[in-house]
């Protein structure tokens, strides 16, 4: 997460809120969606003034795109940091998937996979928060595709359209998180199948 | 569509009402949730006053619940009816997956699939519309499932986990509804892709 550095208490304290109220705000976005969220209901769960959550984020747009920045860093520390750790290709690939099972599963955001809940929502609604999310799934899906290329050019795996096993993964990922929310743990062998079938060895 | 057979004019008129108001409904809550339902708004759309929309429908729980239902005819008239006319296996799975891209990208609801949007919404709320919206998405896995075995039996296809096959076409085709929404085409060729890769000849 990149945190402006503040050079005052006053600037302190602003950002310290931001952080604590863009928290609240990325749960509840994961539970309801975006839409739902009220910088009325924010103020009050953050103990701040109606008038200062609007000196901290101006209109509802702005809190909705502070919300989708704030989720990806999270996802970024939480799923695709750790996975750095891993060699590039097959190895990587199978990290990052293991760490976003568990980001579905544990979960990371109240209500599971902040980009399932919200894609859904804004897929058929255009303007910039629509823009944004679908950006952040594009660079995940690159990030993915990355590995996979990686993964054939060192021949791991078997040749593959990397760009359409991507899309595949990412695909059952998402519906991991629903099977999940819905109490159906067995999903979780259904993409680590599905895992291990497109990285089968050529 | 299963519609009683009504009695007599008053029993008829009401029965027309309420098609009309599931017919608004379902395009509603495609596009914004069946949360978003509003009896007030969906009674102002039909012409007829909040209480005869409460006389028809009860709580907007059992508006919604009839929503459901609603979609799933009309699913079925869409999507799975016409592709009865292929024959059973491979040819009946390539014809249920066309439909159904078809069905998401003319598309038959307003804001397209409505288990999309409605899944990710009622996932994080346990109660009778979640256990609905879960059952009709498991009898669509099974129907796909039902005809992978099928193709498996008649030695069309590879030996392969029908349940998990049928996993990665629903996972692939839900994403195929938010590429579209967002715009992307290109993504109804990864889906046929991923279907002629599960559909490979033994």
């Amino acid at each position: 997460m990149t945190t402006p550095e503040p050079t005052d208490g006053r600037l302190l304290r602003g950002a310290r809120s931001r952080q604590a109220v863009l928290r609240q705000a990325v749960d509840l976005a994961s539970l309801d969606g975006l839409t739902a969220l009220s910088l009325g209901r924010l103020a009050a769960d953050a103990g701040i003034s109606k008038s200062g959550i609007q000196t901290l984020f101006g209109s509802k747009e702005s809190l909705q795109l502070a919300t989708a920045e704030f989720a990806a860093a999270a996802f970024g520390v939480a799923v695709v940091e750790p996975a750095l750790a891993a060699d590039p290709g097959a190895a990587r690939l199978r990290a990052l998937v293991e760490r976003w099972i568990e980001y579905a599963r544990a979960p990371l955001f109240a209500g599971g996979c902040f980009w399932a809940a919200n894609l859904a929502e804004f897929d058929s609604r255009p303007g910039p928060v629509r823009d944004l999310l679908s950006g952040q799934q594009r660079a995940w899906r690159s990030l993915l595709a990355g590995e996979l290329r990686q993964a054939v050019a060192a021949g791991e795996i078997a040749q593959l359209d990397a760009d359409v096993a991507a899309f595949q993964l990412d695909a059952v990922l998402l519906s991991v998180n629903t099977a999940l929310r819905l109490g159906d743990d067995t999903a979780i062998e259904m993409v680590r199948r599905t895992v291990e079938s497109v990285l089968a060895p050529r």
